[in-house]
C-alpha cells in the first residue's frame, strides 16, 4: 500500500462537505485541512470529519509542506485566482464545476498546471457515477457502434438560482457526461442555445441546446426549473445499439436495446445506388447490473491514481475547458436570439470579421 | 332529429378507410360513395362499410347532387386540385393533414370555401380526442393560467417515409394540437428547426422545433425516428398549474400539477421594484377521468354540426393553414443550418429584402 | 402443403366470432359453417367471414361429410352435451375454457376422445401469446432453474358478473397459463382459498388462490374485480433467475432477472451440515424481444397440427381437466371458509372418510 | 415552550442511532444518555449526538433521576424485561417493533403502564409518514367509505434472516399500518397464513396473510424475500373510493381513484328484492401533496404529546399487542399448514376443547 496523499478541501459552504467527508474516507487520502474565511464554517466541517486542522488564509494553508493537493469549492468567480496560487504553490488541485467564470481563465489554469506537471482535475461528479462508467465502456467497446445522436433531458421544480440562468446551473452535469462518454470529448464546431423566461425572472429558465457532432450526429440538451414533474434521462443512439439511461428508475437505470434502423445501399442495375434499403431491428432489451458505489469515492480515487501516476485524470481540465467553452458559446447564441454560433470564441470572431469583410 | 348529409370519400388508401368506416356508422352523415381510381380497392372498401358506391371518375362524383360533401384522403400533392374543385361543385370539404403541399395553395382552398359560403375541414385527428378536447377546456377556462412553455415529445421507431422527412411526418400532430389548444392559435413570429440525419438517409430523421409564443412563452417539439422506446408526451406549463399528457398511460393520460413558482414583485423602501420575491407551489395532482371516445367520430360530428350551423369547424382551413406555414418555415430554417427564420414567409421576404436594401 | 382441415363454429356470441374470425384467415383451415340457435346472429357472423353456411340444428352439422371439426363457443353448462355428441360423430373438437361444467363431464369427454383417437383441445387462448410461449421455452431450456413462487395478480375494476364469481371469471386464465408452463402441468396436492364479497354481491368479488406446488415451491393468484387500477403481472421465481411478465407494458413484457439468493451447504468441522451460507446474486437484466402475433392464430395453427400428427394439442382435454380441478377445489374451499382441501375430490372423500374412520 | 422532556435510549445497534439522532434534534426532547452493554458502540453513538452520557448498566440508567423516558431497541427476547424494569422505575416507555417476543408478556407490559399511569408506546415508524398519516385522514373523514378491501404487497431481493421468517420480518410493517389505518384498529376475528420455503432456508421465504375484517371485508398482505423487484404497494378500497399507495413513486405516492362498483337494490314487482343493480364509477384521480417530513421525528412528538396529556400515544402498547396477536396467531397457521385459526389464542385453545369435548 502506498501512502496516503495529503489534500485540504478550500470552501466549506454547500459542496465542500460532500468533498471533505470522501477524502477523510478515502483510503488514498489523508485529509489534513479545511480552509474556509468563516471561521466557524470551516470548524463544524473540520469537527464532523474527526478534527482536522481548520485554516481561514489561503496563503498560509498553500504555504504549508503536508499538503499534496487541494479541492476547491468557492465561488465560480474564485476559482482561477485560487486555482493559480494553489499550482504555483506546487499542489496538484481539483476545482468544482464550472472550471472557472470564463474561458481565457480556464486556459491559463489548464496551461499552468501543464508547465507545472501538476494535475488539474475538473470535479465532473456525474462522471464517476456507476451509470456513467458503464456507458463510457459501453460506448469505448463499440457496442452501440457510432453515435447518431444524443438526448438528455434534466427537468424538475428547480430553485430559481440568483445568479446564473438555468443552463449555466443544470447543463454542465449533462455536458460533462456527453464530453466524458464521447470519445475525443465533447467538441462541436458550432450550438444554438434557446432560451425562454416565461415568468419575467431575468434570466432563461426554460432552455434547449442543440450540438451538432461529427458526422451528421447531433446532441441535443433540455434543461428547466419550470417543469412539475422530474426527468432525468439520456438517450444514446447508435448504429449498433441503442442506450436509454433512466437516473430515476434505480430498478433498471440503463436499458440496451438491440432496436435500430439500418440503411444498406441497393444494387440496382449491377450499380450500386444511394437509394438505400431500410430494415429495422427488433431484438432483446439488456439491462447491465451496475454496483452500488459512491460517485464520489470513485472520483477521490481517479485524483490519487493520476497523480501517482502522473497522467492526466479522466475528467482533467481539458475536460473542463471543452464544457465551459459551451457555456459561452451558449450565452452567446442566447444574445443572439437562437443565432447559430461556432462554439470556439476566436472562430466566432473571425467569421464576424469574415462577414464584416464580405460586407465591405 | 335532422336528415343526414351525404359524404363521398376519395382515396381508398391507408387513411380512407378510417374515414370511411365512421362515416358509415355516424347518425349525421349517410356515406354514398367511394371514390378512387383504383377500382379494386375502392369496391373492397366499399364492401366492407356496407355496399355503397364506387366511383373511379372524380369529376363523375361531384357532378352528383346527391353528394353534400367529400373527405379527401389522397396524396398530399393532389389535396389542392381536388379540393378546388369540390369546393366548385358546391360541396362542403374535409382534407386529410397536410392541408397541402404549399402554403399559397392551401390559402387558395380556404379563400376559395370563404367565398363560397362551404366548409372546409382539416382533418386534424388528434383534436378530437377526449384527452385534447379537455386540454383545450382546462386551458379556456383559465385552470392553468397564461401559458409559460409547451414541450412536446413525439418519438419512436419509426418508418423511414420516402418522401416526407420527420418533421412533415410527425410533427403536424403536435402543431395541429397546439394549435387547437393555444386561445388564438398557434402564432409564432419565427422558429428555428434542427434536423439531424446521422444514418445517410437523406433527410432528417431527428428533429427539434424552437417556437416562441407571445409573451416570453415557447414551445419545443422533439419528433425521432430513431428511439427504441416511445414516448408521446406532452408538458404545457402554465402560471396556476402544470399539465402532463402522457398518451400511452392510458389509466392516467392527464395529470394536471398544482405545483410551480410565484414571482411577485418586492416593495424596497416603499417603492415597488422588479426584484421579484419568488414562492413555490407545491400542491395536489388531479387527474380527471376521460370518456372513451373514438376522435374520429367526434370529427365527423363536428363536421356534420359545422356545415349544419353555416359556422367554421373547430379545425377549419385556417388551423390547416398555420400548421402548414410552421411545416413551410421549417423547411427554410433546416436548409438554413438551424437558423432563426420568420413563419410567414411574406416576412421573410420582407426580412431579405431589408437585408439587401441594407447591404446596398 | 397439406389440404385444409374443414372447420365449424358452434355458437356465435361473445367468442365465436373471434374463433371465427381466425379460422376463416387461418392456412390450415376452411370454415366451413357457423352454427347457432339463433340463425339471426348466426347469419350476421357468417356474412363478416365471407358468407359460408349457417346451421341452426347441431345434429344436421355433425351429420355432414365435410366438417372435420369443431369449435366450441357455447355456455359452459352446454359444453359436455356438444362435445359428447360431435366426438361421437367423429369430429375433433376445440372448446372454449372452462371445458365443462364439472369435473366427471370433462372426464367423460377426455375418455371418449381417446378411445376415438380424435383431438380435443382446450381453448387456452393466453398461452398461445408471444410472451407465454416464451415463458414456457425459457423454463424448459432451464433459464430459470427450479421453480420456486408463482406470483399471479389479475385485478381490475370488473364487470360483476350474473353466474360466476371472480375466480371462475378471472382464474382460468392465470391457471391455464401456470398449467401451460410447468413441465408436468399444474398438479397441485391441495389448496386453499380465500374469497371477500364486501359489497354483498351473493359471490367473490376478490380472491385469493394458494396452490402449493412439488419441492416446496408454491403458486398465488390474485383476482379482483373491485380495483381502480389494472394489473396483469406474473412473476416466477426460480432458483437460477426470476421473471417478471408485466402484460400492459408493451415495451418490456418480459424480464428476466439474474437475482437471487442462494443457499449452500457449509462445511463445520469436517462434517456438512444443514447450516447454510446465504449468498446474494446481482446481476444482470433481459428482456426478450417478441414477434407480433395473435394467439388465436397461434391456436388456430397447433390444432390443425395435432389432427395431421395425431398427438394431444399443447392445451388438450387433459390440461382443460386439471384447470377445472382446480376450479372445482377452489369452489369446495371456499365452502369451508378458506379450508385448506384436497384438489382430487375423490382423495377428499376418501380424507372424510378417514376422519370418520378415526373419530370412531 | 414547555421543558424538555428527557430521555435515554437503551441499545446502540442498528435501530438505536436512528432513535438518537432524532431524539437528539427534536425540540421536545433532551437526550441524556446512551446506554449499551457494548461501551465502545455506545460511546461511538453518544459522539455522533452531542457527546451525551454513556451507561452499560441498565440498572444505573434507571435509578437516574434526570430521565423521563426510555427508548428501547434492543433484541425483542429483551423487550419485556427491560421495559418492565423501566415502568417499575417510573419511566415512560417506547419499544421497538415487535411489542415482545409473546402475547402474554406484552399484555403485562401493558398491564403494568396502565396501572402506573405511565406512556408505553409502540414504535410503529411508518404511521408516521405523511403517507400514512393522510390514509389515516381520509378513512377517518369518510372519504372512501366503508373499508372493502386492503391488500398490502411489500416484496423485494431481501436479507434471510437468521432467527425469523419473512412473516415476522416484514409483516409487522403491514400489521402496524392496517391497525393505525383502520378505525377501532386491526381486530381480525381469525386468519391463516400460507408460507413457502423453497429453497430450504428453515423457514418461510415467500409468505401470504388472509385477514377476514369485519362486515365481509378482507385484508391480505403478501411479503417475499425472494422477489427480484422491490415492490412497496397497498391497495385500499372503499364503498366510495379506492386509494392505491405506491410508496416507491416518490412523485405520486397516494392515488386517490373516484372509481368504483355501486350496488342498488332494485324492486321487483314493487317488492324490494336482493338481486341487485350494478352501476359503475369512473371518476377523476387525486393524489394530494405531501409534505417532507422524517416519521421519526413526528413519532418523537407524538411520544413527548401523550405524555404531557397523560393520554395513549397514536400507537400505544394495546396497538403492539394486536400486531403481537396476529403475529402469534400466524405462526400457528403455518404450523396448522395454512389452517384457518382464530387470532385470540385464548379462543383457540377454547375450540379445540370444545372440539375434543365434540370427540368424545
Amino acid at each position: 500500500m502506498e501512502p496516503q496523499l495529503r489534500i485540504a478541501v478550500i470552501g466549506a459552504g454547500y459542496w465542500g462537505p460532500n468533498l471533505a467527508r470522501n477524502f477523510s474516507v478515502s483510503p488514498d487520502w489523508r485529509l489534513v485541512a479545511i480552509c474556509d474565511l468563516d471561521r466557524d464554517r470551516a470548524e463544524g466541517l473540520a469537527a464532523r470529519v474527526g478534527g482536522v486542522d481548520v485554516v481561514t488564509d489561503v496563503d498560509e494553508l498553500l504555504a504549508r509542506d503536508d499538503v499534496d493537493a487541494v479541492a476547491i469549492a468557492t465561488p465560480a468567480r474564485t476559482h482561477h485566482a485560487l486555482a493559480i496560487k494553489a499550482l504555483a504553490s506546487g499542489k496538484h488541485v481539483m476545482v468544482e464545476k464550472p472550471l472557472a467564470d470564463a474561458g481565457h481563465r480556464g486556459r491559463a489554469m489548464v496551461d499552468l498546471a501543464s508547465v507545472s506537471g501538476l494535475v488539474l482535475m475538473a470535479d465532473h461528479t456525474y462522471c464517476y457515477t456507476p451509470a456513467v462508467l458503464k456507458i463510457r465502456e459501453l460506448i469505448e467497446e463499440g457496442a452501440l457502434g457510432d453515435i447518431l445522436f444524443i438526448d438528455s433531458t434534466r427537468i424538475n421544480l428547480g430553485l430559481i438560482q440568483p445568479d446564473v440562468d438555468v443552463f449555466w446551473d443544470l447543463a454542465p452535469h449533462d455536458l460533462s457526461i456527453i464530453d466524458f462518454i464521447l470519445p475525443g470529448g465533447l467538441k462541436p464546431q458550432s450550438l444554438s442555445a434557446h432560451g425562454a423566461d416565461p415568468l419575467g425572472a431575468g434570466k432563461s429558465c426554460v432552455g434547449y441546446l442543440v450540438l451538432p457532432l461529427a458526422g451528421g450526429a447531433m446532441a441535443h440538451v433540455h434543461v428547466n426549473w419550470l417543469s412539475p414533474t422530474k426527468i432525468r434521462q439520456m438517450v444514446i443512439g447508435g448504429t449498433k445499439r441503442t442506450l436509454v439511461w433512466d437516473d430515476l428508475n434505480p430498478q433498471q437505470r440503463l436499458s440496451v436495446y438491440d432496436r435500430g434502423v439500418d440503411l444498406g445501399l441497393q444494387a440496382v442495375d449491377g450499380v450500386e445506388r444511394t437509394a438505400a434499403t431500410v430494415s429495422y431491428r427488433l431484438g432483446d432489451t439488456w439491462s447491465p447490473a451496475l454496483p452500488e458505489r459512491e460517485a464520489l469515492g470513485q472520483m477521490a480515487a481517479e485524483f490519487a491514481e493520476s497523480i501517482r501516476e502522473g497522467r492526466p485524470p479522466r475528467t482533467d481540465g481539458e475536460a473542463g475547458l471543452r464544457v465551459l467553452s459551451v457555456l459561452e458559446a451558449t450565452a452567446r447564441s442566447l444574445a443572439a436570439n437562437g443565432a447559430v454560433v461556432p462554439v470556439d470564441e476566436r472562430a466566432d470572431e473571425a467569421t464576424r470579421a469574415e462577414q464584416l469583410a464580405g460586407a465591405l
